[in-house]
């Protein structure tokens, strides 16, 4: 799929003409997801949910704000202060999370931990609040509020190379269903950065050794790893030829021994576990903005918040209409009836600019013969169908 | 399933046996879900994602922080902004949200409504943050951050008895599901309430007229209505024999008003809908809380967190419990295994304690003959079982 980009629709048009989310000068860059925005979202969140329970990841889900402290601990404070919300608890300052990191470290570090438990994958869908300026805010795109799809693992030393290998599976695996190819990058120490060379060398090592191993081909940026530590970074390619930067995964000595984490290894001694941060879609919100520019709107049948449109010719064929939903309904699609008193002509215009996959029109026609007169979107009139020859089609997707 | 109040655990206790939950004095009443209690809350989660689609909800999320201003249209900032905590942003104080309803409305006023689009049923998982005294804070139970179960419903006067009528139904099959039994009751106009004599006269009966057509058994709180309008609510009874308030329903003609909410009637004329708000859990954490005592968390093989825990008798046996757990994932349980090294008499105690419905103990025996050692929670060793034969008795629960 390639569009030209002059032909371009932003995906804030795309959002309000498909009634996604809508944004209000009340709360800028704090996005309302409309019901069908949150149909695409649930559908991205389910897909996240199934893939990382079968990958071996723990859910978790951890507080929005803590008190300051916690985060003059894990350096957030002394990096980022400038970019995060503080509210007043109990005459204390409370900071609003502009990530889940800390979370997670508290959550591993509420019980001992052995070597087998190792490696720990708990995976969050954090909601997290990061000041921009107002200025710079663009729809779903550059928000104050989103959702990242974090995930912190815990693992030995021995396990680093194995674990970022199964993170790199992963992002394929998520990036295929989309259809979108991807570039990857390697980011190398910066110039301040924490801990030591030695340290340094052989987490960038690591990262390298399993791009080779895979034979993957990547990009190398000196001196653009965070100052934790080094990372990997995808990029997605859309149908406008652009890349945007997703997913990511990222090594970390700095935040386990600011925690002071532990397990105890097999001989009973106390060993520091290495952390990996990563994420795939990045924020679920940037995610979707990226979708909708990249499809244009014109989502594939499971992401569609509407998949099948029925337009019944006149009143006298909505409860026909109604019929063929419920048995659509229960076979798991998800369907919408233009039951408005007006001409087919109109309903069939205003429908194609929704983008729904399938369009069924109904009328004496149809009601007599028991069949669907089927429009495609994209494609155009398919033919008439029969109620089993359309679950077949819907089910060939 | 009645329990003694003296043999009773607390829901807190429980909560750290069984791994679900925990909390730290750097977020009081903020808990963090640990993997086991994200499960459970999933599942809640699912359960009501599916009732209300069924239903004819629209699922929304609104954001959780919005200018003060805002708060101050709503009435909050009168009635309630000693429980709401502030934030600021580009210097502005903006409010988190201690209620949904402002969200709701601002999705309904974002375009023309016509009568034909009402009912209008939004739903949200929203998270709040309520100011409650340190001091009161009690595990789930009274907590700061919780997910209340929200919806917001827009009607026609004309509708308002039929949408009372189904929401007492879903508040039915609810707590069917969980096999609760609740009482119900009617709160009237209280002192200090807002609009007309004639308008609460009228929702009153509006509510009333519900109950005895349905003829289910309610008793009358004269004057504990919430000061925008009356309201039914829902407590259910647990296996202690005490009970909870949980579900809510309420008419509210102020909130339409104060945001000039309209929609376009069959005569053309604009026209100000009624709002009905109403929640079912009432809080995720709050009804996770009850569940916990109410099962003492023996829950049913549906909610349990790790519906089946397969104890290896040695090393040799794990690979194995590792095929057999493959094998029941396949079919949809969560399963976990023992794979420590340790006495098996040991890691059926600790078992035990977890309260997982089914323990399947592999060992050579079982591994010579291709069966299962089966025991269920609070019945005991149930046999040797094939695999076929453990997936109809799971199945069958």
């Amino acid at each position: 799929m390639s569009i030209k980009a002059e032909e371009r629709v932003s995906h804030q048009k795309l959002g309000q003409q498909l009634e996604l989310f809508m944004s209000i000068e009340e709360a800028p860059g704090m996005p309302f997801y409309l019901p069908k925005g949150m149909v695409l979202r649930n559908e991205l969140e389910n897909l996240w949910k199934v893939k990382h329970q079968r990958s071996g990841y723990q859910e978790i889900k951890t507080p929005i704000m803590m008190k300051q402290e916690l985060w003059e601990q894990s350096g957030h404070w002394d990096h980022y202060h400038e970019n995060m919300y503080f509210a007043n608890v109990d005459e204390q300052k409370y900071a609003i999370k502009p990530m889940s990191c800390p979370g997670a470290v508290l959550i591993f570090n509420s019980k001992k931990r052995s070597y087998r438990e190792l490696p720990i994958r708990y995976a969050e869908l954090g909601l997290v609040h990061r000041h921009e300026l107002s200025g710079s805010l663009n729809g779903l795109l550059r928000v104050r509020a989103f959702t990242q799809d974090d995930a912190h693992l815990f693992v030995r030393e021995d396990q680093i190379e194995k674990e970022i290998d199964k993170v790199l599976d992963l992002v394929d695996e998520f990036y295929s269903e989309f259809g979108f190819s991807y570039k990857i990058e390697l980011s190398t120490r910066p110039e301040d950065f924490m801990g030591s060379v030695e340290a340094w060398d052989q987490a960038e090592h690591a990262l390298e050794a399993v791009l080779k191993q895979k034979q993957v081909a990547y990009q190398v940026n000196e001196g653009d790893g965070a100052f934790y530590g080094p990372k990997i970074d995808f990029h997605i390619l859309d149908s406008l030829g652009r890349s945007w930067q997703c997913g990511t995964v990222q090594l970390d000595f700095q935040m386990p021994e600011k925690f002071d984490c532990k397990y105890i290894d097999e001989d009973n001694q106390l060993r520091q576990p290495i952390m990996i941060h990563r994420a795939i879609y990045g924020s679920i919100e940037r995610f979707m903005a990226i979708l909708l520019e990249h499809f244009q709107g014109s989502f594939p049948l499971w992401l569609a918040p509407v998949q099948v449109k029925i337009l019944p010719i006149a009143d006298a064929h909505v409860s026909y209409a109604e019929d063929v939903k419920k048995q659509l309904e229960k076979e798991g699609y998800r369907v919408e009836v233009d039951d408005r008193v007006e001409k087919i002509g109109l309903k069939i215009r205003e429908a194609a600019l929704q983008k729904h996959p399938y369009m069924l029109i109904v009328g004496d026609q149809e009601i007599e013969r028991d069949k669907l007169s089927v429009r495609k979107h994209k494609v155009g009139v398919i033919g008439e169908m029969s109620m089993d020859e359309l679950l077949e089609q819907l089910k060939s997707e």
